[in-house]
């Protein structure tokens, strides 16, 4: 074996005991809320066969696939021509069965309808796993992180946008971040369209309007006028993005705005009501209607949502929305689904930069019984599994080193307590309990310290 | 888009909400346990460098690596030679630079090595993630599953490996499973080559004899012979395996027929300290020497464990050891570790097969709230809400559809209770409780329902 310098794949990343336990801290709190409401765990495969994904996520999507190579002879059955040419895209379907996931939408749709005999609808769904995307890596962007997805398919009720909202406020509120949930619907921004006779450029206009916050209006109007809006029609949006900055009610405003449009007057009134829903929930997060809301997504189809962290420069922590026909891909139509999905990374960085981790999270063993010898190891070892089944986290320091290397040791891990026992204590059949916060010492019998430390 | 029938790639699974829970139940379990153990969590990309996994397995461990495909142009820098001949071996490392984790050891080694500087030695880590792996699927074998496993690194003390044994001991007892531990010291197997004049066949006699079990000692007699082992020594072997059905203390028996090597006593001498510390530590399972024990890796310098449900034909569930120089390949020497390794998928067969799992697991939504109307939905909400912030799983049916339907959609998620609120219910300011068990059913004030619920 040749010696290899260590290293991992670009925008991968380790996770050390401490940011571990951080981010369990935060997949433990969205999956017990998760779990309040209704929602049912399941988990697919790393893998999915290729043709499931491609074509899912548009031609940029497709590039940053990660395929994975076939096994055996994977050049045994390649076209020669395309082989010959060096025809890298249409060699990828013959040298690759098999991709990551890129995210958890697609294979959600793909496990509905594989499964859908042993599915009760509406069926309530959370899965929190892994994605991987050959992304060029920056800050905040990784290739490898996870999703935290919820949703209710099988349903086209409005009482889900609305129970997502308060879910979501739920877990932020447990988090101790403060929210500013967005919120705009897909058929107001199909009225608006409509209203403004630009029904035919709904994509690009959406695309366009959803940098609005990000380049501002007149990047956003040079977009709308190079993919052939008319100016009388991007005049006519001017108007409603001018509103937007005025005080007073908004939605209502658009409600004029969309009036003469039956899709948008939908789209207005799914909106009210959802809110109203919420509003009957409980939803305290601040919640407010944006019309320039896209998300750059076309397969939502009614309410769009998004949140972010108040007092922060982040983009959105966590996003989602209504589509209609989600499973339609994979040949089954008509099946409504809402769902929300949460990213975990970003939420880390928020916790950090915002000191909202709770402390005792990142604490491991409560206790550290010191190495004194052979004989003090077997007299303690009956302490020791005391205290495991007690439920205490406790270990024992395997090696009979210096007593400043244990204690050093006791200290970088942050460990509490250490228990040391020599020939005296042996001799009276106690320990003595070091708190290695206070330095404090004291003679115990194994039950003080069982009390001692389920007290802690 | 065109449609896609679903399917996931062979040797892989979903997991639906009941299995998701069942193996969650077995995961939670182990966890439990080591951290109480004072074991600390890391994780490690699902990607590695290729260069990373190759040459880590064997031969025949490498084609078992599943490779992902270089992004972009994966053609560019190919050796044209290589290409023209279809040279798929020497092809790999140019298209592809990365690999799928094909087990938690050497990404563990990588970890140490590369992160040694922030870690604090003895490093005590558990890691629960995936692996993958090409082999031909069969039953009880997938190309992707969990592993689960702790490890101690940067102690030669043979208090880890008594910790390890207990360890074991106390995980399958929270599962309700019993187990025969088995125990082996590669020393004990090196005395025995040496003391045989096999000295130089190590491995090949290692590799042969942990087959014992399985194809009977006239098989393993014949692949020594293959491997050239002289007709002496392998009557001298015989001899050994003769004393391993008979009754009495084998290990003394062992300790008689490698008195004359050093390696082999030492050998000795630790199996017996392991066994007295695991016995001071009060280990229940019963813990048995076994000479056949190989367990067919290399890397394995002392102790070698290997754990079986007992009463079942099932292959190991959990095996590890001592291996005195895992981070070497990584350019770091003489880093004593020991590990162990749960295999989950054995396990949730074992329980299975046992019917060991806890009915209480995969109990999700605990009251359903029926839908009768708008109205009904507004009056009702509060109540889905209070349920929610007291802890309660609950939902509500998102749509006005027959009553039937609703109570059979909780019937089916296994839903014990629905709460019912028509005109009557608001015109008093109460709800229908309804046991779904019993069929009974009352008026309750919210209060009430939290109750009840909070007390089943």
């Amino acid at each position: 074996m040749s010696i290899t310098k260590p290293a991992i794949p670009k925008g991968t990343r380790d996770f050390s005991p401490t940011q571990f336990a951080r981010r369990a801290y935060i997949f433990d709190t969205i999956k017990k809320v998760f779990r309040t409401y209704g929602f049912m765990p399941i988990e697919t495969p790393a893998m999915e066969l290729l043709t499931t994904l491609t074509g899912k996520y548009g031609n940029e999507g497709d590039k940053l696939i990660f395929k994975i190579l076939n096994s055996g002879d994977y050049l045994a059955d390649v076209n020669q021509d395309d082989y010959t040419q060096k025809n890298t895209v249409r060699l990828i379907p013959q040298l690759c069965e098999k991709a990551l996931r890129y995210d958890l939408t697609v294979p959600f749709a793909r496990y509905v309808v594989q499964h859908f005999n042993e599915i009760t609808f509406p069926f309530r769904r959370y899965q929190i796993q892994p994605v991987w995307r050959a992304d060029r890596p920056q800050k905040g962007r990784y290739r490898e992180f996870y999703q935290c997805d919820a949703d209710v398919i099988g349903s086209p009720s409005l009482i889900s946008e609305a129970e997502l909202l308060k879910m979501t406020g739920a877990i932020f509120e447990l988090l101790g971040v403060d929210i500013i949930i967005k919120l705009n619907n897909r058929k107001i921004l199909a009225g608006i369209a409509e209203v403004s006779g630009i029904g035919e450029h709904l994509t690009d206009f959406t695309v366009a309007l959803d940098k609005l916050d990000k380049i501002g209006w007149e990047k956003v109007r040079e977009e709308m006028l190079q993919k052939n809006m008319s100016e009388t029609a991007i005049a006519h949006i001017e108007k409603l993005v001018a509103l937007s900055s005025e005080t007073g009610d908004f939605l209502e405003a658009v409600a004029s705005f969309v009036a003469t449009s039956e899709t948008g007057r939908k789209g207005i009134e799914e909106t009210r009501h959802i809110l109203a829903l919420a509003k009957h929930l409980g939803l305290k997060a601040p919640c407010e209607f944006d019309v320039t809301l896209a998300r750059g997504l076309n397969y939502y189809t009614g309410a769009i949502i998004e949140v972010k962290a108040a007092n922060t420069e982040m983009g959105s922590i966590c996003g989602g929305g209504r589509y209609d026909d989600l499973t339609g891909i994979f040949g089954m139509k008509d099946i409504s689904g809402v769902g929300i999905s949460f990213g975990a990374d970003r939420i880390y960085d928020v916790l950090e930069m915002k000191n909202l981790f709770p402390e005792n999270i990142t604490a491991f063993s409560q206790v550290l019984i010191a190495n004194l010898g052979q004989n003090e190891v077997l007299y303690a070892l009956p302490l020791l599994n005391l205290l495991r089944e007690k439920g205490i986290a406790a270990e024992i320091y395997p090696d009979e080193s210096k007593m400043k290397k244990q204690m050093a040791y006791a200290d970088k891990n942050g460990i509490p307590f250490v228990v040391i026992a020599g020939s005296t204590e042996i001799a009276e059949g106690l320990f003595t309990l070091k708190n290695m916060n206070s330095g404090e010492q004291k003679q115990c019998t194994k039950e003080d310290i069982v009390n001692i430390l389920l007290t802690q």
